[in-house]
């Protein structure tokens, strides 16, 4: 196995099928990426507003790939192992975007009503005696550094879809297990999978609610692996300790349904429940938390911890 | 103070304000009500099906109650301290009901498919080296004894509501985190506040996604207190060592967003942070899961770890 | 068979099973009632902003009734026959409200931002060349005068409800087609059925945008039937050239589904088609109109001509 | 001007900017296209069941394009005149299709209920002395010819789009109201605009309950225009007697919001009203109703009459 780094000389907008591959890469390489954030680095101290500061940004959340993974073809999943996120900066960027986030109306649920007041926060990245975290000068509360993959994705099949969308293909989904420690199972659509990825934050709240978290940029470190003839709906997510399924959609309650259906059937599948097992179990032991609430859909996030997945 | 017992006469199919009170309780008090479970004991093997089993029942979900707390007065909060709850049996019920639950059509999002196939599980409460347990004789698999309380509400402003439902009264919310050594907060609506609760569950999921916990008969102890001249909008749970809110809508988002939204109007009300301040913050650090999406509305918990209320 | 009047001594602010008859009246009898607008005629000119005229107001919608009719039990259904309804006021009111309608935020759909501008438009009733219509001195376009009951409901089986809330017991639909000419059905919970009606609206478009239709008091003439041993689940409405189901449920597309599925049903049961039939044949002909997207619940209505119902 | 006949050498299975054109037409060029229904035509008899029948199809609803508007550009507005529609077959084909439609869970709204039984329904297309007409022969009620394009899109900026879907780009809206005699506004995102069309219905019902319309292979006859530095966000369509807008999204009432907030806009552009006039007239006489409750998102139509958008 080799290593592979991955600089890239232009980011994509779109999960799509269509884009030349970064770069190949074989199964088991260590595969270094840098992402640049949201705003494509636009925005770095708080004088920046959003309206003025990514006036220019005809699309955001620019993403590094397509990574194409040697020998995944249609029907496969991608195993992609999270191995390190490390800063390349020592700040993190939120902000509130007029009509954006998840406590203003936005162009998917729309109102005449005027925008809330932008604002940008600037989140210094400091060393402290237990770990790096997080501080900004005006909310002054201590949040640690615990980063992950706000965006990662397979090309969808045919479509080439913004990287502002979470779907079956993975994409923004704004999830905190997408980390560091933890596999994620994506469906393969296309030859060779076509990886991308970005919009790392350092650290963010179940639902993502203003629908800006501590954005970063990066050096992500993965491994990726292809699962043959194994396909899946939607993607999954490995922990060491509990086994977790994403669904996204609007309204919520659809994302909940598909979550959970998801995870009836691995649990169907692998781990030796009947479906209608599964279902009962769910329900008196499962996890449920809200990913994101702001974005083209929202993920919902259905988890069984692995305790539960022997008989006794 | 002085020990109160209640044991229901008759029980209550909505939380009502037209309903002589069971008893009359002062702050302080400790009250000890025993509530049966959702099927008011109906269902007690596996044999029992809940389309027989239920067939006589006109009304689900029998509440203990209304509880008048001497001086509360519309305007003021009721502070329910979970003291306890104990079993009063050794096994719980859960089943598959036709049209209810989270992965089937239901009266409310309604299809022309069949229903699931019914079926009753029976888990018995057994003690353990780890302390008490349930389990199924098919699944097999151990769940610990944590029991909460399901429903707790007060008496509406004039309407009178199913006890099905949840709402800004409290109600059916289904909440895991409504436990013992949680105290939640209530709105008064009615002078003596007129409480009802019932429907404890020994264990449950997050989302309670077939609908049907482990639902269980129990001995509950409560202390009830009266917070004068607050009011709030929604109900809340002090933990040790969180705060939550809890919304209840459909579709789900906007059960999110009410959440959300009073958390951050807490955080502005009594821990010194502006509005804006409190929703940067919850989007980075916030808690956000699903009590319950399976009733007649959807309740979502936002939350915050107090180490996140101390600024620095 | 006699005419009964109904001048309302005290209006209600919920659809209850716990209030004394207005009146008992039987099958056949005319009924004329007496309703206030929906503001209990707080507001009659337009420098009477809602959050001051509306100020003392504890609740809105008043509704005349209980209305016992004589025969109606549980189980059967309650046909409403609008005659007529006459203004008793030369103006109609509408206005905006602070987070209340369809672009804005509410507490349902609760975001951070500032209300609209609240402001009131009285809409004078003249006579015309053809025939009586609205017109309000800022806009200055004719709005013929159609009107249509926005209220009328029949009390729940143990609830009671607020009187802004649709529902299975009908309520406060805001469904033009609720209208003279129009017979209404409504599921029978309750002895004597106990009816309710108000918020008369002079003319409406669909959906009811601001949420506030040109409000009128009004004379409404109606007659009741029992349909014996009929039990309907949700409300209908027959008109000369079309039938119409109606379902208001969150989100919007749980109340097409109910409406589309109470129309299917309603096919098989006494048009002799099939569920399959009907399905494909609403499919191809069927219409579903928004009534309401402003209430506690959206009120849609699936309707088919009757010209499609007769098979060649 | 000139006439253009477009019989496709293949089809686009999305909405695509990377696609080569099909052929480039003028402004005022009189285009002829030929479409194929949903199915490409793989269903065309009642034994032809979806599961077997569409086995072999990858992806549905063949669409027939791009075609390069000359002279349109980001930023403009191409407006499509449909002149007419005429059948290319004399039947058309509806379906029943596993976990499709507005009466069955989905793979969005998933649950896990097992399908309702495929069928096929074949409808033959027949001369009367009213006109042409569809019936089948189970069914035997006659449904007029009223034929309508279902899909009709310009190519979205970056992204490619499934033929399955609408947005603002149009798209699958399955939308009556698309039919001769009535123009359609769609935005320009990419030079030539790329206008894609297909799936043509001889008549459907509000929603396309089911799913599938009555599904005919069509030649179509267009005219374009473009309107230079006019952007609009969402479709238009201009009719002789009322103007409306399309929202597609979900849930539902997020459709509705965007259709209406786009009504309100377009009477303040052009019609001489205030955005709050725009809100109030349509509350008293907009109309509202569904064009699909079964697609990726669902398509509502906000409407005025011409006749209230002219002042007294």
């Amino acid at each position: 196995m080799s290593t592979v780094e991955v600089k890239p000389k232009k980011y994509s907008y779109v999960f799509s099928p269509y884009l030349e591959p970064e770069v190949r890469v074989k199964p088991g390489d260590t595969v270094i990426l840098y992402t640049d954030d949201a705003f494509e680095s636009r925005i770095t101290k708080k004088e920046d507003l959003p309206s003025k500061a990514l006036a220019t940004a005809k699309f955001l959340n620019p993403q590094t790939g397509p990574i194409y993974i040697e020998g995944a073809e249609p029907g496969d999943t991608l195993a992609v192992k999270i191995v390190s996120i490390e800063p390349t900066r020592d700040f993190a960027v939120s902000c509130f975007i007029n009509y954006f986030g998840g406590l203003t109306s936005t162009p998917f649920t729309r109102f005449l009503q005027d925008p809330l007041k932008e604002k940008t926060w600037i989140w210094m990245l400091k060393d402290g005696p237990d770990g790096k975290y997080f501080i900004n000068d005006e909310i002054r509360v201590k949040v640690p550094w615990e980063p992950f993959v706000g965006t990662c994705a397979v090309a969808p099949d045919l479509e080439a879809i913004s990287s502002l969308s979470p779907g079956p293909f993975g994409g923004n989904q704004d999830v905190p297990d997408v980390r560091p420690g933890n596999t994620i199972h994506l469906p393969v659509f296309n030859p060779g999978a076509l990886f991308y990825t970005g919009d790392c934050h350092g650290h963010q709240g179940q639902g993502e609610v203003c629908g800006v978290a501590l954005e970063i940029t990066a050096k992500v470190t993965l491994v990726f692996n292809v699962i043959k003839k194994k396909s899946i709906a939607w993607p999954r997510i490995l922990a060491p300790n509990k086994i977790m399924t994403i669904g996204s959609a609007r309204p919520m309650e659809d994302a909940a349904r598909i979550a959970n259906v998801e995870l009836c059937l691995w649990m169907e599948e692998e781990f030796g429940f009947t479906r209608w097992e599964a279902y009962e179990l769910l329900t008196q032991v499962g996890g449920m938390y809200v990913g994101n609430m702001v974005d083209t859909t929202f993920s919902l996030v259905a988890s069984i911890e692995k305790k539960y997945l022997t008989r006794s």
